[in-house]
């Protein structure tokens, strides 16, 4: 067993300094973004870490292929965060990792600056520790993650080569929830747009033109409302399409797994929950897609009529669904909706990411069970879904040829994403605890990763494959 | 008759000084509004100008009280103008006055620095050419018309007695199209609130949340979406309580005015007209009370459900509506929408105002109609309404106990309160002939102004006012 350092607090300064460059992939300057990316790069460099540009933010590339003949893994994470969004609901600086009853507080530290420094500091002692690691480990880290990696798919296809891999760790990810150890063998997709509702040439006075022309605001809220059933389903023809009848099997598994929904609602500051009629909480978390409004840009608190009035929707897919399809069923919906005086739009954003999954048997996820097993003694791994969109693992698969394990620390309730995010300090050290485990159990034993087929040299390209059904 | 400057341009370069002073009543700072306070003070000091503070941004103050047993009147104006909204919208810098092809383009130009700067003018000419004006002038320029006037009513009551007059009249407004000379014998009033939707305690990831919980932005588009018919009505109950039906003879007066709704409508840029079910335009514009969403703020293009929502309600109030009944009732009807999962609650703002009139008949009306025929011969001068509010007028006629005139030069089409906000240039000669014209009539002949009933010294409090039925 590898040694740690049995004080936390060389380890939450270290990544304080990692926390401190923010890093926001939206709206950043390239020079803080290549700071966090740079900052990584130094932590490699017993495996010849490096910065290299892509079109966008740059990616950070390690190998250590020191064990001929063990397995490779190719680790994935990434050093971007999200906005801040409001300061005034933060609590500490966000920028400032601070230390609070067991939590460490701090914009990207879950999610997923403090996953990727668990992975750094168990690869550092193992070659500190015992000279070398235990199978062949290659790092990639990008810093586009958080707004959908826009640049990941033609690095990956151009390094197709270079990145072969028997597996995929994802750094990234959550546990599902504090209270035992969870492995995630799906992840939703992911499709978003914009409905866009254009009236007049200009902003109008709402007095002298009100009553007399259509409001785009009121078309906007009539479409909008009209995406969903009063019951909670999604009222869009076509958008369920492709989706298997969710098993007696399966609604029975969900069922046995120990789920407080009271605990869930209040921990969440709620009265009640609510989702789509004839499903569990659980089920419609992990087994049934969504469509939310994210945001409506249009007009303020003063009187005028806006001209233009936007809603964003972001819709989270499981697997049967066509990411295409699904935008399509939402245009021809809102399309029909008919609403005079105005002009109504939909425009799909691009980069939308299908459902992804991997079997409950395979390999990876029984050992990654038994690493767990042995950090958590005596709990039972439960096999959850990220009901998140973990855009790269769909292309591991298409361009690598990998299955990914999401292979994470941190804590799905630990405000990723929003004002205040935490991370649990004790997962540090069981993170370290379960890598170091993991990666002994891939190497060798009844749990060794054996070699799986990889892609040739010859990688399909963009154009090709957007020609597959 | 006055002799004007025969040259515009003399008159542009002053004007262009005015509209320098960036005075947005919303977030100017102090000093900026002070700055504009200021400048009319300077124009004004043939008659002791002076700026007064109030709680909020000072009011502008002069006497010209030279005509013992003559009318007294009281000019009405603001110097304060709307934000600039998207500056990316305008043609030319907002607060450098522009001008281009018979038209001056700049922020505040038409409402409401034009207009005023018409009426120092003619003062300013009076003074020089005839050694006095016709009449007695009080002067009231405010800075926060377009925030609602929050500190006019108590400076009226402190000042009541100071500021008696036989008649305001009010170089705020607007005509209602360049079309033919017109006068406004009505404004609507105005009732606004927030309809407010609170979810959880924090904003929540779309993916690891979405499904299980009720989403405050749906929500909130559902309950916005219900305040309509489908057929342009307001679909609360109780909001056209108390509006006397449309007559027949008011009908069809207005279905004599020439109207061409075509280019109304291809002015704006649309390709049909729409409102109440039942109206025509006109129908709408003057006698129907609105019900406009202004503005919706939750979240963003992010994929995340916004903790909170909320919607921007304005309503334009006709004669018979009681703003204080039309806020009821649309908290009712909203309370009544129980939408799961989240609380919905109604936010009125205070400051309500509504809707006032002037009958066709009166005096100052008379002697209006017979100064713009002197301007514009041969024209049939039109009775219009202003669709837009004017909160001072219904104050005037309670605190002072005087009717308003609205006596504007500016036009309703000119992008008031929108980017590339202009006046027509030929306005500002016409208005300086049509006060010289007013003043005079209103002074001696047939349409001298008659004293009219003051309001005693004791002037009701806020308190007693308010339990008024
Ligand atoms: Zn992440
Ligand atoms: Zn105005």
């Amino acid at each position: 067993m590898l040694s740690f350092d049995p004080d936390d607090t060389g380890y939450l300064t270290e990544l304080a300094g990692y926390v401190a460059i923010p890093s926001v992939s939206r709206d950043a300057t390239p020079e803080t973004m290549r700071a966090a990316a740079e900052w990584l790069a130094g932590q490699l460099a017993f495996a010849d870490g490096r910065v290299v540009p892509t079109e966008g933010h740059p990616v950070v590339r390690a190998d250590w292929l020191g064990r001929p003949g063990a397995p490779t893994i190719l680790v994935y994470g990434h050093y971007d965060v999200q906005p801040t969004g409001d300061l005034a609901e933060w609590t500490s600086p966000p920028f400032e990792l601070t230390v609070d009853a067991g939590v460490m507080r701090g914009r990207g530290c879950s999610d997923d600056k403090g996953p990727v420094y668990i992975v750094l500091k168990v690869a550092q002692a193992f070659l500190a520790q015992e000279g070398g690691l235990p199978l062949n480990v290659k790092f990639l880290f990008e810093g586009e993650e958080e707004i959908g990696s826009p640049n990941l798919p033609a690095y990956l296809r151009e390094h197709a080569e270079e990145l072969a891999a028997d597996l995929v760790i994802s750094a990234d990810g959550a546990m599902w929830r504090p209270s035992e150890p969870s492995l995630s063998i799906a992840s939703k997709g992911l499709a978003t747009l914009d409905v866009v509702v254009e009236g007049a040439d200009d902003d109008l006075h709402s007095g002298r033109f009100g009553g007399t022309v259509a409001n785009p605001l009121h078309a906007l809220v009539e479409v909008l409302a009209g995406l969903h059933t009063r019951e909670g389903s999604v009222a869009v023809d076509g958008f369920y399409d492709g989706i298997p009848e969710l098993s007696a099997a399966r609604r029975e598994e969900i069922g046995r797994v120990d789920f407080d929904e009271a605990s869930y609602r209040t921990g969440l500051g709620l009265d009640e929950v609510f989702g789509e009629s004839g499903y569990t909480t659980l089920e419609r978390l992990w087994e049934r897609p969504t469509l939310e409004v994210n945001g409506v840009t249009a007009g303020g608190k003063y009187t005028v009529i806006p001209h233009v009035a936007t809603g964003h929707v972001s819709c989270r897919l499981v697997p049967g669904q066509r990411p295409d399809a699904v935008l399509a069923a939402i245009t021809a919906h809102v399309e029909a909706a008919k609403v005079p005086g105005v002009r109504v739009s939909v425009r799909p954003d691009s980069g939308s990411v299908p459902a992804y999954t991997i079997p409950a048997d395979h390999p990876a996820i029984r050992a990654a069970a038994a690493a767990l097993e042995d950090v958590y003694p005596g709990e039972e791994v439960l096999l959850a879904v990220i009901a998140g969109t973990l855009p790269a693992t769909a292309l591991f698969e298409d361009v690598l040829g990998a299955k990914t394990l999401f292979f994470s620390f941190s804590t799905a309730d630990e405000k990723l994403h929003a004002p205040n995010e935490f991370m649990r300090i004790p997962r540090l050290r069981q993170g370290m605890r379960a890598w170091e485990s993991l990666w002994r159990l891939l190497a060798e034993g009844p749990h060794r990763l054996a070699p799986v087929t990889r892609p040739s040299a010859d990688v399909p390209t963009s154009s090709e494959r957007s020609t597959t059904p």
